[in-house]
């Protein structure tokens, strides 16, 4: 049996189709971001990162560095076991509770990523609650996906934030069955919100309960960073909310919230948060300083605000055809593998710009995208200088325009 | 549909089973570990862990925690994105190099825990070899089996380390189709060491690849660390090596090493590394010092082997049955949950000494053990405190004795 020609094989598919992945080697240097050091065939190169989830810039933060930073002088750098088994840091204790706080609920969990959050809890809901069907949004993120697929519970999937399908789906199940209704806030590759007060109307009328991914919105929209279900003020009517600490906090992990038997029935059955090793206690000193940091201070999310709309209003007004979307996330449609990188690699090398080509498997084919995440710390300049690049990429390629 | 019933209906079993678990919430000190302050319910206290993970105590190492510290200062607390999307920093890359020369492989490849290399790895050769089977030892890891679980590829169990029924089941299997044969070399509640050499004996008479998850040897075991593959020369036999740098490396995260294009295949095609935000380049680094230090010095290794038989002759000399083994690991028997955790409650309460009461589902019921792993941090006075304490406890709760 020839495994490398097994595995080469598919590698040379994924080449061919243009799915091939090349890692950008990148280099943050604090105080600089989203500026880094670009670690190219041809050598370093200082390049502007455009596509971080790193959305608010928290991962250079002082107060948070300085958390990571005492409390690996303090603790060390690993948990050294499990959570039952020698892992629990007090850290970890103090991050559940302050995420329980941000989010309303009694109680928090941490899970190793916000992947095996969803992995790991739906999979745990959907495997021991008897006769469950979990209600999933067609756009639903593979962790999720993957967890219920793990449960084997039986799965309906209703059209993409549509509360009337949804109502539709759950009058067909028997009323004594235990449903669960999994959807998610901000959807990460489109930038659109779902209404979560109106799946919540028809979860309730339909005595389902509500998972809810606020991966995309932690950090950043609610008057604390509570997320969109904190923005619209119905936290309390959504059974439990997932979150991670990677991408707006600026750290590293993932959690549920919800009530305390929620939590410890998670706690307790979940293979992937029992057999895992807990999050370094210093990762989770720096999310606490990061979420503490953001509930009380506004200014990152309402720069944030102002440069995303700014480079939208600049990208109109050049005719430059970008996704409609009430939220942070700016998707420029490309719909080919190949071009999509091929743009990519040329604002890379001759603009010092970094946005990842978005591809199959992250976005369905035919869909390819530029996707720009301005944040706070992208200056004016930063922006007139993409909005300049693209123009000129945009003639050079004969891409499209829009007419505003 | 009341699901708070529902979920505490099942943590009430549980409890009713002796299976439900209570954390213990510590706080580890640089320069003191293994004694670390316990907050526990009447307020701190010290302790010293004896069933850490953490089992050469690098965590704490200088080299270590400075590595974790300069590079929070200088890259910041997160990666920002996936690897794909802006998520891949240069210490990444430096460390897959490093793990890669660790195993004597090609390439390695890093993921957000040891449960997730497992998971996502398995479950990626399961699912995209056509026509694969997967031949596990009947005692692999939970996250080895969520994985096969997940690839839904065919699965026979073989009899735990035992090559000639690996041999048969192998026979078993038409020639034509992909085989993979997954095991562990250390078992972590057993402490057993497979015989790798005969394990690769047969798989490669049966043309199967082998993948061996190392996770509880390395940094241990063999003149590098490179685990028991590397003790027993063996490595270059292996075609895929899971490791974490989460136990003796004293950080956190999974890998695999092996050929470049099986790294390459499980990084195009797997889910679990896809979508999923890269570790902090601070921990990167950190595991980096970690496994540069432990492959030039062997004094770390040296002390845990004498500390290790130091408590192991202890035992003997009172006639306290544990179960005999060549690895690190001291399980202590005791067959019931309850008594399980009353000793360990009595042991921190009354004599400082923390280790975690081993229930189902770690081990299957009936098996309860505590599990020492003593480390060269462990003095020869707590040794000689935690013998005396263990013979003060079998004394008072009348444990049954092992004549010697």
């Amino acid at each position: 049996m020839d495994f490398e020609a097994l595995f080469q094989g598919q590698i040379d598919a994924l080449k061919t189709e243009g799915n091939y992945r090349v890692f950008a080697d990148l280099e943050r240097r604090c105080g600089a971001f989203p500026k880094v050091v670009n670690h190219g065939e041809t050598g370093p190169s200082e390049v502007t990162v455009w596509c971080s989830n790193d959305y608010l810039g928290m991962g250079q933060h002082p107060s948070v560095v300085d958390a990571m930073v005492e409390t690996a002088r303090t603790c060390g750098t690993g948990a050294g076991g499990t959570r039952n088994i020698s892992g629990t840091a007090h850290h970890h204790v103090t991050l559940e509770r302050e995420l329980a706080d941000l989010h309303g609920k009694d109680d928090a969990l941490l899970f190793s990523s916000g992947y095996v959050s969803n992995w790991a809890s739906l999979g745990t809901l959907g495997s021991r609650l008897p006769g469950a069907v979990i209600l999933s949004d067609a756009l639903n993120h593979a962790s999720m996906i993957e967890g219920m697929r793990h449960s084997r519970a039986e799965k309906a999937i209703w059209r993409h934030n549509d509360p009337e399908d949804l109502d539709r789906k759950l009058s067909a199940i028997d009323p004594a069955r235990p449903k669960i209704v999994a959807f998610e806030s901000v959807y990460s590759m489109d930038g659109d919100i779902a209404p979560i007060a109106e799946i919540c109307d028809v979860a309730e009328a339909h005595g389902a309960m509500t998972y809810l991914d606020e991966v995309h919105a932690v950090g950043m929209y609610g008057p604390r960073g509570g997320g969109i279900a904190e923005r619209d003020g119905v936290m309390d009517r959504v059974t439990l909310i997932e979150g991670t600490l990677g991408k707006a906090f600026g750290c590293f992990g993932g959690y549920i919230t919800g009530s305390t038997a929620l939590c410890d029935f998670i706690r307790s059955f979940s293979s992937g948060f029992i057999f895992t090793t807990a999050l370094p206690p210093a990762v989770a000193s720096a999310a606490t300083a990061s979420i503490r940091h953001l509930k009380s201070s506004g200014m990152e999310r309402a720069k944030q605000r102002r440069q995303v709309a700014r480079l939208r209003a600049r990208l109109d007004a050049l005719g430059i055809p970008h996704m409609d979307n009430p939220s942070h996330i700016i998707p420029v449609m490309i719909g080919d593998p190949n071009k999509c990188r091929m743009i990519a690699d040329i604002l890379m090398a001759e603009w010092g710009i970094y946005v990842q080509p978005i591809n199959y498997p992250t976005v369905p084919k035919g869909t390819e995208r530029l996707r720009f995440t301005p944040g706070p710390l992208h200056t004016d300049a930063d922006i007139d200088h993409l909005a300049t690049a693209l123009n000129a990429l945009w003639s050079r390629c004969a891409l499209s325009r829009q007419v505003a």
